[in-house]
């Protein structure tokens, strides 16, 4: 659930607490680790024992109050040590702390939350999340939260509507990365508004939804209890998706801005709605609602090169300047939201804004709006209405070539390094050094080396 | 924890229930899902809406109950299905199932947890976990019940000692996967006892230790509290190491199989004791302990090319033929358990047998034992006592060396199939059809293409 | 020297004599290679002596001539070995032996030059040159004779210019492969037409000509002897080709057809004419003459990236079918002989056709032609006239993405088998077994590997 | 042919011609280019129009002769150049040009035959052949001149063998790259030797020899005229291996040094003497003679792991310092010259001087020396005699498997760059910039790319 290009103004939670990590022995206390400004560096003379109580010198020295702290090993150096400080802003002189330590560091990286006051800091990068749990932080970054509804919403005068979402709203705000999401009843009204939309779109799927939903669509009912008398626990679709390529769905309270939508993709999680639209128009929602989420994008993150797609786009948006990030946006509006293709001569709905929308499937596949071929590097400059059926689609020719094309456009963004997901530790890793690369390399080709084993066994059995 | 080269007497829990897998709609009973047979099978005309019903239908007729079903996409070929059926073995005739089977399907494996009974089924291979939470079954099939001592152990005769030892028996023998692991209250003495150890160890580990496990040893104090006054949680050590190479810890009961034992590896799973030694011999103990997983095992976790050195050695067992095991486990002892190397031209210790050890630690170093060069294709046939010193140590260059060698070892293995673990969804991937194989490798030509560019970028930087 | 896009007709040298390949011990006789059936098989049973013998007999009872007979290992599978059989096609009974021989043969494929006949012998493709020497088939295959002029042609009824032509037309017809090039002494007259080109053009090319055209330039004034007073010698122009790129230049004694022409530059040779423009109008030809080669496409030869993308188009018309053929027919004339490309935000041009004339250079960056990107699936289907400037040109990004744009284009031609060309033996090898893909994917492996150590010694020297 | 390892005394032919390159525009004078010293570079500003003048004017300060000059694109850096100087070392101050040079250039590189002489110029390397052509220059630095036999050699005293060896020597010693070999008439007796041999060892071959050898030979007969009434041209067999393995023959007219013959296999060229072996004792010979290199190499070139496997022996050797030449030359001694291997559980040979010592062949699998495996760190360092049969030999696996050792061990020479053999360019690269290994690695995805798309294709044919 992304915010739509619009004003973004965040909103906050007052009665929030500090979210701070857990598992670490330094940490101190902090107010607000959403709005921290984090440092990651290796000391020059990494064998000296007293590296890191220097270091933690300097920041008291000038007052830092530190959050959290952590020390890895080093991935861009072999033998090097890397520590992690998450550092309150607020406090002390951390432009004068972070000087000094530029020049005892052989690497030292500043990544600020509010990538606007970056300026002062030299070569920082907006922040990105680095591991899954640090997804947790956009918990109460959201641009507007659930149970705020606009006036002209179907369910702005509906209070127990309204309590509902706040209920579902609440469940999104506490939720932290590891736990088990929320099972949900649903009540019979809601199940059945599901059931509506459910049945008419189901109608449409044959005819109507690419190949790759048509595929796992199926699968959703014979796993998840997809069905028109329930609504499918996120849970049960997530383990599924988890099993299928790795996604993961996590609940979120509101609108999230593009830049931490985005940077969830790099990980395959997606934030997820839980609450369903309004029962008084079933086939209408002016938002995402839990519809959109199972019928529309669930299915879809079940395919492979669908789900490396997708990450693809997360993956080019970490640390990316904010042009970018508009543009990499506009590209998720045009393929997993309104993305159509051809199969088999025939044109085909794919995004998930077409696929739980019972009026747009229907009149994208009609030929009024015009089409045009996926091509990245002019599909990120379009612009589009959020209100309205989109007069503009484009037409991608399968799912392995879009991924090309998206891997392709990402080294087009502008940032000092390459940035590579590691499924291993849940973790992205800045690619900024040779060695690194060098390791990465090896690993690739020794990944290689048991393809062409698994390959000769092919060719011992069947040819 | 893996038991050592004996008679191998299955341990069974009277009071076992079911454990049954979660989020499938076709549960239907069972009583031993460690003792089922599982059918993986593609039906031969996927388009076909009543392929699921056929199959149902053909189970029902012949009397075999299933505990669990499962449909997935197939990995092996685009557009078609996968189910796994996991059978009551002990109904019905599933022999003639099977047969029957075999005939309307394009694929069809049988994977036997009793391994023993095979033959009976052509083509079948040994049982192997495919998904990580399949590690979940070894949990009721460990050799000896924790709170099962010899006569000769040191606290045969105390008690207290042995109610502790069910304690943690019990808390492993309840782990599920996903859940987080049990926070252990340690005793007084208990804490007394690992600080012994921890104390006498780590003035060794400077001149003793292989530089990587002292690379990470002072982490480990940083992070996850490794004290003398503290015995570290390894929920703390687990996600440590999750961090650094995605290896993670699970509880263990008792003594695994060989084969069991490896085969988490396969996942990055080290299977751990919790429990401490008997405070009477801080410096012995005849079984691996919490000072043995935490002081020998967890540091060389920590580093990446030892992590995947141990898990080529999992991915290898997974589907061995019996005698492949064993020299699976040798290999795992030579190298894990008691592995020595050459650094910077000094004997060093990184076999977890050895850093744990006191005696055997000073031992190694001091020119009684051969040493010989690890070369897998022999060492893996040497014979070795497991209640001494060992005589014999083997002697590895570096560990992305030993990695390659067994990659290379791993071709070796007799079985139809190359294997793959596959991060992102936590399963075991069998690579058996062109099909995967064409899609791996355009994968991992798109991982070469990211390195590739953040080379360039690096070029761009700093050339 | 490629024909233009017009009906063909084979111009045919009364006076040719047989082209038989030397080296083979049974060579027995024949009217014209050029025409002859080319059967590659591999016999059944490998380890039998007898087959070759057999083969043979076969051939003989069917009163096949056989005009040249080889024997190799197979690369196809390991420990097998391939036969090429020439065969005289209007001799005997060649359908009765090939259906007879496909019967004991585990691979047998038809290659026929006329590939016209091609239905009547079932799997057949159209002959392609296996090996660089077979480019000598091309010598007397040319659609018209160099001293074959036009009505309108400048030189038409000027007897000196016509018998000039016929002499190069008869160095060309009489090269073989391996020959060092004819050196030529120019007459003053014709010095002096090629003085007023290289003037003129030298003057245009800093400012319209791409960096590569003019990075390469002053190489070949200082390497071969580009000089307003001196027409290079091809030999000496190639020596500098094959250094850079290994590419080379092959004299050629009138137009080609486009199949056969493309498959020249799959070996990575390129047709040259010799002969020079009529001196009566020296900015002006009809034709491509040795100003047009050396000036024009020489220099682009000398860019690795522009080599191989070259290449690519060759190497993708080997054994394609004819609408394909003018498809790559097509890229080639919007690349090498038309292409332009962006060059730090400045349009310049790239083809020897534009290189090479002093009006459409000027004319094509004056921006009264349309400019389109070029995309080859789209640029493939555009025509084009022969006589006049282009209307329309197609825009590169660079030489490294056409050629990735090309290699994928590559790979919708329809075709059984992929190819390759290995310099090493200067042949092109059909891709078409496992254990052939599974060898050169470990030799790339391989290659890789000795990246990965070159990356390695760099890191150490400079990081 | 390349020397025993002993006192290197290098023959000068005191009539020799000064051997110049052709081509150039810059070619001087010189008396002896085989000691001259070479330098590459690329100017820091490559822009500059008087780049190459101002190098030449320091060279004529400095009073240096330049024998040869050659510009070239770089392939280190795109859109620069790069100058090789040939210099004459004996004329004016050359230390003080390069140390000047160096200040100018981004890029030098001196490249001294003499190698011994390095010292004086800092990072120079040893002299080794960048283009096939180059190796040239070993034809006039060979060890001894064929015509002069050692008192015991068989033919000391026959004046008309003496005469023939002369013969044979002048042939190969006026050898250029690129000329055909010339064709021998050997004589009624000299045939009659090479009967003799040919018929003891044909009877020996399918018992003895490894199937690789046995898999050629009958080729060798039926393509090359291998037969007890003939002796093999030169062209003939080194057309067959070009076909086969891109390896060529060139003559030789006596010992080569190690480092220049090992550093032909780097070209996959092999040095081969023309004469053959006294008629007095046709199963001995004292020297390699053409029975040997036609019996006992040839065959195996055609390998094309084998034929790697040599290539690998021969780019480790380039510019590797003196004690690495004595260790690769000692691998070729046990593998190419004395190698034996396991097929199927026997023991076979495919050593050059076993497959052509009708004695040796058969002691050798008798059981009487010792057997060890082949490993490259070890077997480099062991001595051998010359004069007798080896008392140790060492056991390959297979060709593959010493191919990739041989890959492995050449990454520890100790060098500042990676090697490439550039088989377009029949030249060798030298990897030490970034931006090559970029485009390296890009290539060899893109190889893999195509490979990929053959493997698809195979999949439809025939899954």
């Amino acid at each position: 659930m992304m915010a739509p290009p619009a004003g973004e103004q965040v909103f906050e939670n007052p009665s929030e607490d500090p979210v701070l990590m857990t598992g670490g022995n330094y940490i101190r206390e902090g107010r607000d680790s959403s709005k921290s400004t984090c440092l990651v560096l290796s000391p020059q003379n990494t064998q000296e024992v007293g590296a890191l109580a220097k270091i933690l010198k300097l920041f008291e020295e000038n007052e830092v109050n530190l959050l959290h702290i952590e020390s890895r090993p080093s991935k861009r150096q072999h033998g090097h040590y890397e520590f992690m400080f998450e550092c309150d802003p607020t406090t002390g002189n951390l432009d004068v702390a972070t000087n000094k330590l530029r020049e005892s560091c052989e690497y030292l990286q500043v990544i600020l939350r509010n990538h606007n006051d970056n300026k002062k800091l030299g070569e920082s990068v907006p922040w990105f999340p680095r591991r899954i749990r640090d997804l947790d932080r956009f918990a109460n970054q959201i641009l507007s939260y659930g149970a705020e509804l606009d006036a002209d919403h179907p369910g702005f005068t509906d209070p127990e509507y309204r309590k509902r979402r706040k209920y579902f709203a609440d469940i999104a705000y506490n939720y932290r990365h590891g736990e088990p999401l929320p099972h949900v009843d649903y009540t019979k009204e809601e199940i059945e508004t599901w059931g509506v939309v459910f049945k008419e779109l189901s109608r449409l799927y044959p005819t109507h939804a690419c190949k790759e939903h048509n595929h796992v669509f199926p699968l959703l009912i014979q796993n998840c209890a997809y069905r028109e008398d329930n609504i499918p626990q996120l849970q049960d679709v997530s383990n599924f998706l988890k099993d299928c390529t790795g996604f993961t769905l996590r609940p979120v309270a509101g609108l999230l801005s593009s830049r931490d939508f985005l940077a969830g993709l790099a990980f395959r999680v997606f934030h997820s709605t839980q609450y369903i639209r309004h029962p008084s128009r079933p086939l209408y929602t002016p938002e995402p609602d839990v519809c959109h989420e199972l019928l529309g994008h669930a299915p879809l993150f079940a395919d492979p090169a669908f789900a490396q797609f997708s990450q693809e786009i997360g993956l080019a948006s970490l640390g990316a300047p904010d042009d970018y990030i508009e543009k990499l946006a506009t590209l998720f509006w045009f393929t997993v939201e309104y993305g159509m293709c051809n199969q088999d001569g025939e044109l085909k709905a794919y995004g998930a804004g077409l696929l739980s929308s019972y009026g747009e499937l229907q009149y994208c596949l009609e030929g009024k709006a015009e089409l045009r071929p996926f091509e990245p590097e002019k599909t990120c400059l379009q612009k589009y209405p959020i209100t309205s059926y989109q007069p503009i689609y484009y037409v991608a020719n399968s799912f392995e070539e879009a991924k090309a094309q998206m891997i392709k456009y990402a080294q087009t963004v502008p940032r000092p390094f390459g940035v590579r997901y590691n499924p291993y530790t849940q973790s992205v890793e800045i690619l900024d050094s040779k060695e690194q690369i060098e390791d990465l390399m090896t690993c690739s080709n020794q990944d290689m080396q048991v393809l062409i084993d698994a390959l000769k066994k092919l060719a011992t059995e069947s040819n």
